[in-house]
């Protein structure tokens, strides 16, 4: 029998257009396609892919978004056992993520068990969302010598990142939105930054005046913060 | 008369299957197809798409590669006065750029001065190189609260880069890859370190153990720099 093998797909950011060639054509390809049960952002890579993903049987594996390591760890183990189980079935399945398989990615953690456990495996790289957002914007996010720092916002680390020079990306502030936009503006940044929130999705909204913004918003939203002295 | 439109198109790393679908149908659909000349990343970006260009006429700008701002300047104003005149003369120009067109793109130069003018323009996000190294190695490039750092080493900034802390991509090494390589070891980071040329074209090489690197790379070469703790 054919041994199976684990993709993981980048289906990009939103907009189903924005997929590449080869993550349609490894999921049509696939056996099985997998996604975190319950998890948002994974319901929605289903949905992107979905005339790709057709009516073939979809694995939903959980994977809890929580602190709690050991929890965590329990339910990755589990999710890398069911995957094995259709490999050693001859199986080949894709796991999908939106954006990039390798930026921030909750399969990740199940990819490195799969790895390890010695069966074969490949990654489908996908288009970024910040590269969508720059996109949708009309900024570059780097030019010549700049630095581009991508900076997870809802660790905390948003200000200590906002000190550095180049261009920044704020990935995942979700409901810490506005201590985010505070740290912007006690940088003398706010300028400089603009909000994207479900960038090509249903409910997109670019908010290009940060100081007006009163609601926290969700999940699928980044900050794009310029370079001090670039006007690109 | 209808009014031209520039597209930026992203084609991607170099793998034409890692195009996306938009970036096919804008190039298809497009009537004139502009390329910098004599700038081996952009002949490279031609030939990613050549089954999409087909025999459509190529415009070849001329973008210097050098540190002369008043020449880059004239012949970017230079390209923008081509490309707005086939706007004016209603065409569909699609600028075709490597990776992703906001991520160090000498396009962006132009799509600046088109944008200024008051033309429509779009910009189509692509799967930049360092997602496609990534996938390649098989490393995720930030996990969780990581920062990931994007850091031009030609610049001579890949040693100030390599102090923060998080992920880092050093691009654009060129011929100065000797030095980053010894930036590297300085800080005790080698062995976090992975080295891709030519991702997914032809000629590409992977290089896990920096230190047995003899001869300076080529233009696309990207250094892989794990955080340090993260065994992903």
């Amino acid at each position: 029998m054919t041994k199976g093998i684990l993709y993981g797909v980048g289906v990009g950011p939103g907009d189903a257009e924005l997929m590449t060639v080869k993550a349609r054509r490894v999921i049509r390809e696939s056996d099985v396609i997998a996604v975190p049960r319950a998890d948002m952002g994974e319901q929605t890579a289903l949905a992107i892919a979905a005339d790709c993903v057709g009516d073939k049987p979809v694995l939903r594996c959980d994977m809890p978004m929580t602190r709690d390591k050991a929890a965590r760890d329990t339910a990755h183990d589990r999710a890398a056992d069911e995957i094995c189980a259709l490999l050693d079935a001859g199986k080949r399945v894709a796991f999908l993520t939106l954006g990039d398989p390798t930026i921030y990615a909750t399969y990740w953690y199940v990819h490195k068990r799969v790895a390890a456990r010695g069966y074969p495996t490949e990654i489908v790289p996908g288009v970024p969302s910040f590269c969508a957002a720059a996109a949708r914007t009309g900024r570059a996010l780097c030019m010549d010598g700049e630095p581009l720092h991508i900076i997870p916002a809802s660790h905390g680390a948003a200000a200590r990142g906002l000190a550095l020079p180049g261009g920044k990306v704020l990935m995942k502030a979700g409901k810490g939105i506005l201590d985010v936009r505070d740290a912007l503006a006690a940088q003398g940044q706010l300028a400089n930054a603009v909000l994207v929130e479900r960038c090509g999705m249903e409910g997109e909204r670019i908010v290009t005046d940060l100081a007006q913004l009163g609601d926290p918003t969700g999940y699928f939203s980044i900050i794009l913060v310029r370079a001090e002295g670039n006007t690109d």
